[in-house]
């Protein structure tokens, strides 16, 4: 067997497997309280004028940091030929610095194990959320803020008592960030390492049962877990456990080997062609100069009160890297909806993918799921103008709803934002319709695009990484 | 057999194949001159002022055409902490448009053949070399220029009768262009189709032995030849008509299942902490206000003379879409090195690839070939400051120079650039050192980031595409 078919066995492995946590007599939903009752954290909106280092650049009007460094939010004006809006233009949170979102694993008694961290972020639902074992900035790891050395960092800038499982840029939200991207990565240690305050060993069954929650695992945690590898051939192998019929065609569409629909290689032609179709043009503009949206003390916001907006607030937390601070956030003014629909066919299940065009995307389109709707305009909208499978998807039966959760946004940059996530089984549905932007794949191709990264955009892999073939 | 491997057995055929040009009683040369003959092409260098609807915009100096099509010289300001040049300044050509590079393919007596056009290029040498069955940008498709449609369009956008071989984006010159892409296409017909005047059907191993000879595959060509998979499994099959050690290896490299020094996600981690590691900030800045270039009424040229300048010609032509135009053409001052390092490791060539940071790049770096310096700088250093492998590439004996020709750069915007070409077969050679910025591949794991785009740069394709395994 070679060394990728071991990782992905040892990953399969840890799905059928919830232990609970590991060197803990505690149950997760316990051991989490009790990470929130030790700390003390407070939040409150503040008006623009009493951030500290952060300020409105006098010629752009654009809200920086003082150092030059963490985000900034700027305006963009964007002209595309996709869609039905041809311009627009918007504010943005440009954040040219790549981070870290890591997670380290360990064989624990024959499983894998994920060392995840209870972390405060200012924007969480409940403040504390679960989350990768390192998240940082390139700020916070150069210390640009001066606070403490983020806990285990030196496992992913030292890497050679350990071996990397996956490794790479992915992208974070198009229509919120400019071209902002995080190193993905997940390694293995075989060393002993302590194991502090806020962090437990757990199994990726107990994860993905955790995921059944809402906002329970934090958005970075569930991008980094989009990146695992299953890569498992030998399916029958690996099926002996599992029960139901969703998840054999599940875990049969994880393979390398699947019996897909379409090649990768047709696949990328489509996509390629959907790139060469659309033209998207972004320009940088001072935040003063957005039209269509406007500043007052406590928001920067769009007249008509849709979309988002940019607020100002304070933090006070005992365990951070700094106990204080205060910073912008960017607040989505509703729900929004993203879903997958999934359907067997020939036996291995597939999912309708579409191509988006977002104005902060790396390279104008990327694959998102069958439904992503930030703005919950599919909720103003009458039924015969909303997107393509938003009916569907709201209507679809109980019996089909595989998965159903609100999920939270990163709380570092978003303010309570949970998105509704959604997996439909079409089971013996059929579209009369399918526009040309979208495609089916299975899953073992979205990882295999994931792999290359800049090709999965960060809903689609956080939705794909929350379904369970248990 | 799946579909993928009967392709890539297609194309080793076709490589094993040299048999003239389908058709036709003449040879290659023999068709060459005669197609020379038939035309009248002249070009002739003129000062800026005689350009016709290009010209210097007021505000900022950029060169740009009237329709605000085709492309614009621009400048750019880049800051980067990748090699010895922290800050510089430089003009840039800025063509966002995507245009088309393809390749009709055709079963002819069980071998597959390739339309080839022999193309003239204002910038080439000789006026004329052998380029692909299309090459148009989108101004030409959308005829800004008001000139006849290009030939064999139709087959690219309407593919209902073929079957699409290789389709990606791909990158050009980064050092150049700034993230320019084109769309690099081969199909395979089962139609008749025309064969009109400047056409004609040649097998991959014509193609090949074509590129023995000097600046005679434009680079176009070279770039979408690139593309091709192999996809090799079965590699015995397909080795009984090759001669040599060298070919042998180099099959077996070009096969998904060969053993690599690496795993691609080995390679993939390798690549991510390049992009992690260098930093490139690119602002586009007004051509007049670039530092340390200077326009007169001839070129833009830089103070020391050295890299470049920005020229003018007109042209003229009696079978391109328009007959005679002016257009601004960028002028290298020295002929660059383009090499690879290749070695033999368990019986599979590797290939020595650099991650390389250049201005135009669409994603920080690219993998280029083991040494490309495109500014001739290589040769006034002395020899202990030269690029790593220069030297030992520059004195590598005959006995282990596998390719060592002149190919040109694309002549629609460079002045009758040419660059050696070498690819060196270490043998037994070892290297004592290795930069962390290299890695060694094999050319089915070139040929894999090549399918996924924006991975290696036009230099390491174009080479890659010359290398023969007969």
């Amino acid at each position: 067997m070679n060394d990728q078919k071991k990782i992905g066995t040892a990953f399969v492995k840890s799905v059928q497997q919830r232990s609970g946590l590991y060197g803990s007599s505690k149950n997760l939903n316990e051991w989490f309280a009790e990470r929130k009752s030790n700390h003390v954290f407070s939040l409150q909106q503040i008006p623009f004028s009493e951030l500290k280092n952060w300020s409105f650049e006098t010629k752009t009007g654009n809200l920086s940091h003082c150092s030059g460094g963490f985000f900034r939010i700027e305006g963009v004006r964007v002209e595309t030929n996709w869609g039905n809006v041809p311009v627009w233009e918007q504010p943005i949170i440009n954040q040219p610095e790549i981070g870290y979102l890591g997670f380290i694993t360990k064989d624990i008694g024959g499983i894998l194990h994920f060392l995840i961290q209870a972390k405060m972020e200012p924007g969480n639902i409940d403040l504390i959320q679960l989350a990768p074992t390192l998240q940082a900035t390139r700020s916070n790891f150069t210390r640009i803020h001066q606070g403490r050395k983020p806990l285990y960092l030196e496992y992913f800038t030292d890497k050679s008592s350990s071996k990397v499982l996956a490794d790479a840029l992915q992208s974070e939200q198009g229509a919120r960030f400019l071209r902002k991207r995080n190193r993905n990565i997940i390694i293995k240690t075989e060393e002993e390492i302590p194991v502090y305050d806020d962090f437990c060993w757990m199994s990726l069954g107990e994860i993905l049962h955790a995921m059944k929650q809402n906002n329970l695992i934090n958005m970075d945690a569930r991008t980094v877990l989009s990146c695992i590898p299953f890569n498992v051939d030998d399916v029958t192998a690996n099926t002996g456990q599992l029960r139901s019929k969703f998840g054999i065609s599940f875990l049969r569409s994880l393979s390398n080997k699947a019996d897909s629909l379409y090649t990768n290689e047709e696949i990328i032609s489509w996509f390629t062609d959907q790139k060469f179709r659309y033209e998207l043009d972004v320009k940088r503009i001072p935040l003063s100069s957005v039209t269509n949206w406007e500043r007052n003390e406590y928001e920067i916001k769009h007249e008509s009160g849709r979309f988002f907006s940019v607020i100002a607030c304070s933090v006070e937390a005992d365990n951070r890297e700094v106990a204080s601070w205060t910073q912008p956030l960017v607040k989505a003014h509703q729900k929004g909806l993203i879903a997958y629909v999934v359907k067997e066919f020939n036996g291995v299940l597939h999912f309708l993918v579409q191509a988006k065009v977002e104005p902060g995307n790396f390279d104008v389109v990327e694959m998102a799921p069958t439904v992503q709707c930030l703005t919950g305009s599919y909720q103003d909208s009458p039924p015969d103008r909303r997107p393509p499978f938003v009916e569907y998807v709201l209507n679809a039966p109980q019996e089909k709803r595989i998965i159903d959760t609100l999920q939270s946004e990163e709380g570092g940059r978003f303010f309570r934002e949970e998105n509704r996530n959604i997996v439909i089984d079409m089971q013996n549905d059929s579209f009369d319709f399918i526009p040309d932007n979208y495609i089916w794949m299975t899953a073992g191709q979205l990882k295999e695009f994931i792999k290359y990264n800049n090709f999965v955009n960060v809903q689609a892999r956080s939705l794909l990484s929350s379904l369970n073939f248990k």
